[in-house]
């Protein structure tokens, strides 16, 4: 590669008073922007050095002055206290006792009063609004004529007084500083500051070429606790709970022609997960919420753009009402997303938005220490390392989709003692922009077989869950994602209603993992004959279901799950505890890698047909992974699924099998390396996802390759008409 | 004690070309009584020699010619065939396909043919009889204008031609002889046969004092398969399947003004289990079948007195419909009722009996082999070593409970080679007598605290879950009431009827131990909120709920337990996967033996109170064992519960703190060793559980008493007046 093609695609974070290392890692990781971090600045000596300039903002903190005249214009959120039992006739409960003071502020206005509701949670039923009242100086709420024993809740508004993102790294880094208020921008009045303020902002920073959102105007929830021993009450990545005020309740009724409840929102205290079934209101609200973040989204966006500049968006953080994937995320006129990653599917999840520009923000950030407190660039750390395994996490996913930038985060000159890590970076970037010239000769050569996830979200939670994998991996549905995130498959993620429509033949595999009455899984949808009609169909004509944890799962009918006339296995929840079951023997089939694995256990799972196949056991004598033939199709049934090299090869031998290619080319026969073929660029591309030497055999345009490959290496291989050899 | 005093309450097994080993064995083990066994005859030699003589009847077979003849009036039961997918518009079932054939008939008379039911199964309906017909030469059903994908079942009515104990029996010991038929006494022309016979028998056998009833006319359901992988379909010992015909449905439509259907007893193929709660319509079945059995089982009992014999009961095999915990046991005149046990709640549930005399039928019973198969009076058996830890098991609830007699069964010649188990029997029964005698002047000693333990069938299901330990033993429930059965304590087992009513002062502790939806944790009773109130009451006012598993769960409200206010914790099943948990610290209070003991772990168990106290840790950090207090009660919870010298112990601490009588006499200081105080006797027996030499400390009427046992040992300890020494 020419000097000019190895440049490019690379974003640096820039630190003023290390300007000379600043631009020396630019040249060296081929940088062509530099961006600024939180709690770093710019110099003029690195603005002006021709590169290209990103610039960070929070739009909806960062404004306390204007907040602290604006205080009936903060950011909201329904509470809900703990229960408490009646044992006496009346009961008082103190509403901010439970959750962080630093965060919440109660909000007893008027209008705000109209959406508290006191909850007997023993029947479930609201309490008649007589029968309690607010003692507004000591922030009780008394209840009058209580039902002996039955326990009661109140919720509320609050406002929040504390941006939580800045409120956490605040607290954790000991800052001593002015806590950030977020304000709301639903309000007329905080549109007209911000506007002026974006504008403001466009006219002090000539040096930005591209201003970075973090991201718009909602937070995912997070609510604090008061007491220590339990600081985190709830957090949801997915979650809209920080988005209500009175206001927007009051639009949202006028607009959808009824009313939402604090119930709505705080659900008999649980609120509404993102990994349960979502209600129809709550899909509702959060149309509504993003149908407001694009419109008044796009005006700040308009603005960066009349100044010439580019603006991206930051998918975290504040990201609530954006969703990158309802097709409307076009509408907001964003030139780029950024997305940090840890895993191959957050890669996949930033590289599926339609947009032009899509950057990864590798791990590890420039930070002393990483990921739970583990230290990074600091005695004990290890940055090479962790980079090479980030790395080997987020390649295979970029091997599949094409990603136009990547670039790290923090403190640049952490990086001074640390010359093998700068030159690990070097070839991260070199590598990358490799990838990506070779995606932009043609898409890399993949399976006919193609797979659909289903579950209740569908689309709108396309390779995510809620979160990064560390957040979210006690679901077998993120290591499912993880391990599809690599694979030579075109990969859809489909909802009920494409399930329910029938419109299911362009799949050979349907994926169902989750929890039975999870959002995964799919709770009350597997009631919906129609859903079942299809599927029953589809794998009749030769689909293949592969259920895992307990797919199609509802109460109510023969067996628990509702597909087990195509899986050929049941849950027994207790009522089956006197049936005989099935004996059988364990088949596992020969080129599959089960006799490496360890399958987790499900105790109550039993055959239904004669017929199923038991491939792997679990500890303790239950089936792990069954086969059965149904039609001319078949359900595979998995107990779970942990993502590793070994299960991600297993995943791909059933997709093979399901599709009928297992003679397919472009495999590996090493479960530790992985390939893609760009027959465009006539480019084969090998890794290494071990830290081991591997060898491998590839079969590519007819001719066998062989090689042997170094701990997580990459390897090029030129597939060219005459230069073909079989070794 | 005299040679009198040591002799009677003992049934020895006579055989017959064995008389001298009879008698001489009689008189070593101090019988005074001689039974016949299956397959064994008593010789003249015997039944002259001036012993009690015991006979066995199964009054339900052994009448094929009869049967023959009758073929109309055989016992029946609905069958459910295996759903079955439509990939067409019809469909065709086979009905016996999937039943053993040699056990089962079609009922395809006219009265039988209106109880059968075609269900859809995708859909939970039943097909309207129009679209479906049956083909009585291929005994099959055809569904016509089927739902395409949808699965089908068809309910049938089934003679029942094998009776299924001999068809077991004849099985298990591959016999060459004619299967006996079940008649069905509900038939008028049955009853007269019947009554006939009865006479005819007691008439051709003067010898008999006992009738020994095996049991009455219904055996508990036991449906086989047609394959030999998957031999046993369903059984359940607490039962009611093998009771129906249409004319007892006809019969109980008249009487209780509804009809039930094929569809209230196989339950979409779960049939009912005993272990998940009963219906209404199953409730009223239950009685309507008990009636008619103590209605037509009291004549031939008076039969068998007018003849001068006594009339016993076998409380297996054919018990169903004797409900001998239902208050009406009396009215059938049975002089006593015989238990075959294994377990010491085997021996409670047979002395809690109301009749006269309570025997135990012992193991291991004097066959070749035993349970499972492993061998007794056999190359590689142990007799002695089975018996003493069968006596072992039962030993304890003795001392709780007065039984009148026990005995033996099977083959005595088989005890020939085995002097050893002849000398340990000796001393069994020796035992045994003088603990009668004990009780005989008095109760044993008992804590003031009284316990409850409650679930769906109350005093019905009192010690019992649904047959033997080993049939129930993946219940948390049958590990309780193992442990109770050798408690110095009350125990009630009381339905959620008495809970509802709130008279629950009496108990101190109420035990609800079982699964989310079952018959022992509740299930739907959890949703009364009349229950939830009466608990939550009492636990503040100053009871303790103990609750193993998902004690008090159903769904639909806040918390998963309806009693988490009182337990302090609750199972989160899915929702609250984003919730932050109460850290905790494990406190194990001193003198618990909660270190010695592994806790089963429930993984979605999490504190609801910051001041719930966890008292042990399950393996990878869940809490295993939770204390709570609530007002002046508290709330303990256990994930799990096996039974074991130590888990008992444990369970006896509790009981101990909830009633305050930590200081309380005659209890061990050793959890091996056990003992009953007998103050009319003035005896104090002390009995060692383990096989290991053990030595404790006991204080009795204010002296303490300090020993070593031997292994198994069982020691007494007279407690008079001026004989007290402190040692």
């Amino acid at each position: 590669m020419t000097e000019l093609e190895n440049k490019g695609g690379f974003t640096l974070p820039g630190e003023a008073g290390y300007e000379k290392l600043t631009l020396e890692l630019a040249k060296k990781w081929g940088a062509d922007v530099i961006r600024d971090s939180d709690g770093t600045e710019l110099s003029p000596e690195i603005t002006e050095a021709g590169y290209g300039i990103y610039s960070t903002i929070c739009i909806i903190r960062g404004h306390n002055p204007w907040a602290m005249e604006n205080l009936d214009k903060l950011q909201q959120t329904f509470l809900v206290t703990e229960p408490k039992t009646a044992v006496e006739h009346y009961l008082e409960l103190e509403l901010l006792k439970e959750f962080f003071q630093e965060q919440f502020k109660i909000n007893d206005s008027a209008e705000a009063l109209g959406y508290w509701q006191v909850y007997d949670r023993t029947t479930d039923k609201e309490v008649n609004k007589e029968n309690w009242s607010y003692d507004k100086k000591k922030g009780v709420v008394r209840i009058e004529n209580c039902v002996l024993w039955h326990k009661y809740t109140v919720s509320f508004l609050a406002y929040r007084i504390w941006e939580e993102i800045s409120m956490y790294n605040h607290i954790t880094n000991n800052w001593d500083k002015e806590h950030l208020i977020p304000i709301d921008p639903v309000y007329a009045e905080t549109q007209v500051y911000l506007i002026n303020w974006m504008k403001e902002w466009c006219e002090e920073h000539p040096a930005t070429t591209v201003v970075r959102f973090t991201s718009m105007f909602y937070n995912f929830v997070w609510i604090w606790g008061s007491d220590a021993r339990k600081r985190n009450l709830f957090t949801d990545w997915g979650s809209y709970d920080f988005t209500v005020s009175p206001l927007a309740l009051h639009n949202f009724e006028q607009k959808y022609g009824y009313a939402l409840t604090a119930e709505d929102f705080v659900n008999q205290g649980k609120y509404r997960v993102t990994h349960m079934p979502p209600t129809k209101a709550k899909k509702d609200w959060m149309e509504f919420i993003n149908d407001f973040v694009i419109s008044f989204g796009k005006k700040l966006i308009d603005i960066v753009h009349e100044y010439g500049k580019k603006a991206y968006v930051f998918y975290d953080d504040s990201w609530v009402g954006i969703e990158p994937y309802n097709d409307r995320f076009y509408e907001f006129g964003f030139d780029g997303i950024i997305k940090c990653v840890f895993s191959g599917y957050e890669a996949r999840l930033c590289a599926g938005v339609d947009t032009e520009v899509h950057e990864l923000r590798l791990h590890p950030y420039l930070f002393p220490v990483g990921l739970g407190g583990a230290p990074t660039f600091t005695e004990g750390g290890n940055p090479t390392r962790d980079a090479m395994q980030y790395w080997r996490n987020v390649r295979r996913a970029l091997l599949r989709e094409p990603i136009q930038r990547i670039g790290l985060g923090g403190y640049l000159h952490l990086t001074e003692n640390y010359p093998d890590f700068c030159d690990y970076i070097e070839k991260v970037a070199d590598e990358f922009r490799m990838l990506k010239s070779f995606h932009e000769k043609g898409k890399p050569w993949t399976l006919k077989t193609k797979v659909a996830v289903l579950h209740c979200w569908g689309k709108l939670r396309s390779w995510t869950l809620s979160g990064h994998f560390h957040e979210t991996y006690m679901h077998n549905l993120i290591h499912i994602n993880e391990a599809l995130s690599g694979l030579p498959v075109d990969v859809d993620f489909i909802d009920f209603e494409t399930a329910r429509s029938g419109d299911l033949s362009r799949y050979k595999v349907i994926i169902n993992a989750g929890k039975a009455g999870d959002a995964w899984s799919g709770g009350d949808n597997w009631k919906d004959v129609k859903v079942v009609e299809a599927i029953t169909k589809w794998v009749y004509e030769g689909g293949c279901f592969i259920g895992i944890g307990e797919p199609s799962a509802t109460s109510g009918y023969d067996t628990f799950f509702r597909l087990a006339q195509v899986l050929g296995v049941d849950e027994d929840n207790g009522a089956r505890v006197c049936h005989g079951k099935w004996e059988y023997e364990v088949k596992a089939p020969q080129n599959h890698i089960l006799d490496i694995l360890e399958w987790p256990v499900m105790e109550h799972i039993y055959l239904t047909d004669k017929k199923t196949e038991v491939l792997a056991e679990a500890a303790g004598g239950y089936p792990g992974i069954t086969r059965h033939q149904f039609g001319k199709g078949s359900g595979i049934y998995m107990t779970g699924f942990a993502f590793s090299e070994e299960s991600t090869r297993l995943l791909l031998q059933l997709i093979l099998e399901a599709g009928r290619e297992e003679q397919a080319e472009c495999i590996t026969d090493n479960l530790h390396v992985e390939c893609a073929y760009y027959p465009d660029a006539q480019k084969l591309v090998v890794i290494n996802n071990s830290g081991e030497k591997q060898t491998t055999k590839i079969v590519c345009e007819g001719a066998v390759w062989s090689m042997q490959l170094e701990g997580y290496e990459t390897r090029l291989q030129n597939i060219c008409g005459m230069g073909n050899k079989r070794q």
